[in-house]
């Protein structure tokens, strides 16, 4: 399997981890020698091991735990980094996602995840309207 | 200068160009041999070159364009990739924004940028509140 497709797979694993509340794989995920961080949906930025992990036991023990799945990711290799683009989706909505992994003795680990809300009246690249970003932050 | 000072200088000059209506800084910011992506807030991911600096073209050069700046940036180096996370200020609202760089002829190169809102009634992970994360998407 190529960096790529093994990257993928990380990102797979992630998701599948997400949705079944697995917090052993969960925590396998994380990077353990890099710095890690998590941008949940609205949060403030999580830094550390101790506090990204925290915050899965508590999303992954709580009642709220989405029905998630992911789709359209793409991965680019930046050498022992990699970049992995996708978007989540969740019960009546669609998230997008950030996922950023490095390579720790051999594996993929997970250093970062920043997901967040679309609006629903964005233009996508694809229509004909162009994206002006008027009444959007940037 | 040390990689983790040449990538928040990176990072600061970003955000110089973004508030100085720099179009021509913002385009030699970005990366050329290295596929490039931006999530701005609300939008889908725009994917390419071509795409990433249109979208900043239409929004330096509209009427809209925020009085921004960056606070409490921290970067990441990871090889011949950096992670920059840092608080972006606009008048009234405050962002979160994951940005990417990597390393062309030997200077740091944005690669992608995610910029998100937040939620004003989520604790911040120093508060004395747990956080739950419910209310929120996950």
């Amino acid at each position: 399997m190529g960096d790529e497709e093994q990257v993928l797979a990380a990102n797979a694993e992630f998701y599948r981890a997400f949705a079944a509340r697995d917090t052993a794989a969960m925590y396998a995920l994380w990077a353990v020698r890099t710095p890690v961080a998590c941008i949940h949906p609205g949060w403030r930025a999580l830094r550390g091991r101790e506090a990204v992990l925290a915050s899965w036991r508590d999303i992954l023990a709580g009642a709220g735990a989405p029905a998630i799945s992911c789709a359209d990711a793409a991965a680019h290799v930046l050498g022992d980094a990699a970049l992995v683009i996708c978007t989540e989706r969740l019960p009546g909505v669609e998230l997008i996602a950030t996922n950023l992994f490095v390579r720790e003795d051999g594996a993929w680990k997970m250093v970062h995840h920043h997901a967040s809300g679309m609006a629903r009246d964005v233009a996508e690249p694809d229509d004909d309207e162009p994206e002006s970003g008027s009444g959007l932050l940037h």
